[in-house]
């Protein structure tokens, strides 16, 4: 395994997307072939160290990338699917105008909107070829360890057989469509790092393309492992052809939002046809999960009627209007080894969604909430059998009483499928802090055994997130996914904090900052006190001043007793020595503090 | 138990200091006599029920008492006080200049800054009368219940007899001294509401009286329940008068913080006189608690010699500095019992400092800081022997795993004494998110039993806090306080999140702001998607758009199915109910969504 570096351009200071994150150079580990390039975030340290991070980044911070969002980001993955031999291109489904939510043939380009087409070169979908299984864990279970799966292990620091046995017992899933080239290979289990989604999507009431494919990048920059693009509006499959093309992160779904807008918002006109329509052309665009809440059962709707928030998920209450207005069982549930079938066909992971979340703490853990979880844990063994990979969406809102028994059943349940949260949030009383309020949930649910925290940002509840509250939302569930790292004992995990603490105790300003899960935060925060440049590398902190700072008290400390590890002191020895620094103390001039300059 | 409403003025929309809390009016629950007044913060909803909240802003946000920081607030507890007749005005120590910090006398005033000293009504200090233990420990543990006792049981919905038992079993306190009549009581303990601590201070940095004074209100504003002055440059008693003269709450300090500077910053000329001197001048003052870092002994000091941030906690520095230069104990210890006395006369409480805390998750929970924790529990017993209060001071930075040994071995070497930790950070990586990191660890000890908090706020590690920064430490910690209370199972802590959740699932916007722990950001949050009034009052979530909303579809599904508590629905009837609404559903022309005009 070697180490390759990039130069780090000049910053402009502004952090933007296109540039490497500041004090950070991307970084490259090799695996067993030259194609297995796995990015990492290396920090180079004033001391001469390294500490190698985490990159979910992509090309972006790659200064020797040209990246271009019109023509997408390069098929990392094309060889290896391809040389697989176990899939065909074919002309695929043809595209219509209300893929895109348009009623009529627009003025210019005839059935399209072609002003917003995106405009990266031509290809054709590709799927399994006939009655092959084309899938992460089908080849998991026949002892195949892939490219996919090497390039998780060198990411991860684990072995590739490690990686290839999670997947193939269904602890740990892979998300790599094979119409979605572009990502950089990642996994979602218990037993590997804690991961990450953000949250995007215009809505019928606000944002763009542009902004789309922006907050992606901008949210990949910062830490997400993974992107939901949960769009509403107007082209929908436009806006997810452009975030596709130019993610390196794999891109989830729900494609009962797109599928209702089809027949124009009418939850009860939803059918099979237009759900099966939507989900093969979200299957050949590279979507590589999608929320499917096939566990709304007719009969469980009843058990949400004397909740105090009745149902909050969109998906749910979609699929529960529709067994209302049929009176009839779920077209989801009824149809969902035929939606194997086709998730099959590219490798798309389902991700259960769990319609019939919480929505308040009031409603935690409830029987509504249990019994859909009991039909996920159901679809969970019928996927398996059709090779699927499958993860399980879990709340919502609970109180911390009531968290462990959430990650506890749906493990049992779900013969340990990977758990995906939202939060939970664990109080309904701060609205405008939500990520707070799911921050202390997630970071305690992560502990537990979830294996992919999804983010909620500071709007939720209130309006839609732009770029700060997108960052926020990453930033505060990166520092509740690395404190279950902390927690669980993840080995490496530690080494960042333990680098940082060094750092701070050792007055390296410039190597603080730069370690950060968020430099130009800390940097401008610190600057705010001490703008000076030389307070960066002072021998005092900001809070206390040059006189009373506790950290230059204790460096005498342990000048005084040293901190060799290797050598354990007798109280004799300590005494001893003690004896001798208080001399050396009163000779020195009793001068605890170092002189420094005002 | 009467309530008195108070009429709020027309508001600026700015949240000022001086004004009550948008949509919230100020009220008062009596107690047996007219002179217990409990403040409440009350928010009318618009369907007409009131929610009663915990209030600790004071008389700030009462618009019929007029307030005025150069005369201070009305002294509430003043006759309680002189009505139990074991207490004496006298003289008191004459102030100093070197108590400013100052070293020459300043040229207009003499010995003192005379443009900064306190303008308000002149006083003299109280204290007890000769041999009398004049605690609220002591009361209780005679059996008498105190107008402070009964003032605290109104606040937290307990009996008085309650709250007396528990102060009488060391299991809670209730800072009040004598010599600061202007608080309101509260209490701490973790049979109780959880509680929050803000830090201000002015430093050798930067920040002025003026700013301390208006962190505090700010502060209480938000809903802290105490507030610690952390001052440590010039000034240092005539900030404290200004904080204390105008303070609701109690307010804690750090002595030796003070007393370094009566000896110019160096540690090894600190002694026992000066500390007395200082700490006699405190409760002459009113300071309500303080932190005594009389745990950190000398044979200590080398087990933090291999640490990887040795010493963090100012206090426990400078005394391992002074314990080093002497290579003497503690003076702290020594005169541990005299001090006692000192605190006793006043009713101050002690505040047990952790010297020794961990400064990162590397260090947390070693030999050194449950060594320190073992004589902190001894300490504990010795106060309890003299009848002065005591909590108990706790981490720092402990991963999650971690935590919960904390309470616990706390609880069991302390005898229940209440704990008030600093978070603790559950990582090291996100300077500038560090109220995240702590917020998550500091809703988790709450649960386990730590009775009262210590917020961080954002520039911890990394500068002083400003206004903005106090107040997201406020809330972070009142988020992480109040899911400490819903997780623990406090009675009524729950009515607060249902009846914001009720308003949310019903639409009523401005009951959801109202109710919203900062009612103005959650406003200003909505307006940025959805800026129109009409909004407010829609019926659909700004996140989802009028057609997507899934509470509006939870609606139909409630009004389908009925949601009164007081019937089971046995399955026949739930099919048969179905049925019909199904048919229902047809013959409203199959409408899930209410019309809504774009």
């Amino acid at each position: 395994m070697t180490m390759q570096d990039a130069h780090t351009p000049a910053e402009n200071g502004r952090g933007e997307t296109a540039h490497t994150v500041i004090g950070s150079h991307k970084g490259y580990r090799e695996g067993s072939r030259p194609d297995i390039r796995v990015p990492v975030r290396r920090v180079h340290l004033t001391n001469g160290t390294d500490v190698t991070l985490y990159d979910t980044s992509g090309p972006y911070t790659d200064p020797q990338i040209t990246t271009d969002v019109r023509r997408g980001l390069p098929p990392l993955r094309e060889n290896w699917i391809v040389q697989r031999g176990d899939t065909e291109e074919y002309a695929g489904r043809e595209l219509r105008p209300e893929d895109d939510g348009l009623k009529h043939t627009s003025p210019r380009g005839g059935l399209r909107n072609l002003d917003a087409v995106f405009p990266g070169r031509p290809r054709q979908p590709r799927r399994a070829g006939r009655g092959a299984s084309v899938t992460q864990l089908a080849y998991a279970k026949r002892g195949e360890t892939t490219p996919e799966m090497e390039f998780v292990a060198v990411r991860e620091g684990l072995s590739p057989q490690f990686v290839r046995d999670e997947i193939a017992a269904g602890r740990a899933v892979l998300p790599a469509n094979i119409n979605h080239p572009e990502t950089e290979p990642m996994i979602i289990g218990k037993n590997f790092l804690v991961k990450v989604n953000a949250n995007i999507g215009n809505s019928a009431v606000t944002s763009s393309i542009e902004e789309e494919v922006e907050k992606m990048t901008w949210a990949t920059r910062w830490g997400a492992d993974t992107v939901m693009d949960l769009s509403t509006g107007r082209n929908i499959h436009t806006t997810r052809e452009w975030v596709l093309r130019n993610s390196p992160v794999p891109i989830g779904t729900v494609p009962i939002y797109q599928a209702l807008e089809k027949v124009d918002g009418r939850a009860e006109e939803l059918s099979w046809d237009v759900y099966k329509d939507t989900v093969v052309e979200q299957c050949e665009q590279g979507v590589d999960y999608i929320t499917v809440h096939a566990g709304v059962l007719l009969r469980y709707v009843p058990l949400t009627a004397r909740r105090k928030t009745g149902i909050v998920s969109r998906g749910g209450s979609i699929m529960a209007a529709w067994c209302l207005a049929h009176h009839r069982e779920s077209f989801l549930y009824e149809h969902f080894s035929e939606l194997c079938e086709i998730l099959r066909a590219y490798d798309v992971t389902f991700s259960l969604g769990d319609g019939l979340r919480p929505g308040c703490v009031a409603d935690a853990n409830d029987e509504a909430q249990m019994a859909e979880l009991d039909t996920l844990g159901e679809l969970n063994r019928i996927a398996r059998e059709h090779d699927v990979q499958t993860m399980i969406e879990g709340p919502g809102h609970v109180p911390m009483h009531k968290i462990k028994e959430n990650v506890d059943r749906q493990q049992e349940v779900c013969d340990e499928a990977p758990f995906y949260t939202l939060g939970p949030l664990t109080t309904d009383i701060a609205p405008a802090y939500d990520h707070i309020t799911s921050g202390i949930g997630a970071a305690m649910i992560g502990w537990w055994g979830t294996a992919m925290l999804c983010y909620v940002t500071p709007k939720e509840h209130l309006g839609l997130p732009d770029r700060d509250d997108v960052k926020t939302g990453v930033i505060t569930y990166k520092i509740a996914a690395h404190a279950a790292d902390l927690a669980k004992g993840h080995p490496g995990a530690q080494e960042w904090d333990d680098a940082l603490s060094d750092a701070r105790f050792e007055f390296r300003w410039e190597d603080q900052f730069n370690l950060a899960l968020d430099p130009d935060t800390a940097r401008a925060f610190h600057d705010e006190t001490l703008p000076a440049e030389p307070a960066k590398t002072a021998h005092f902190c900001s809070m206390c001043g040059p006189k009373f700072c506790s950290m230059k008290i204790s460096h005498s400390i342990t000048e005084r007793f040293g901190s060799d590890d290797s050598a354990e002191l007798s109280p004799e020895e300590i005494e001893r020595g003690m004896l001798a620094k208080s001399k050396e103390f009163a000779e020195a001039g009793n001068r605890v503090y170092l002189p420094i300059a005002d």
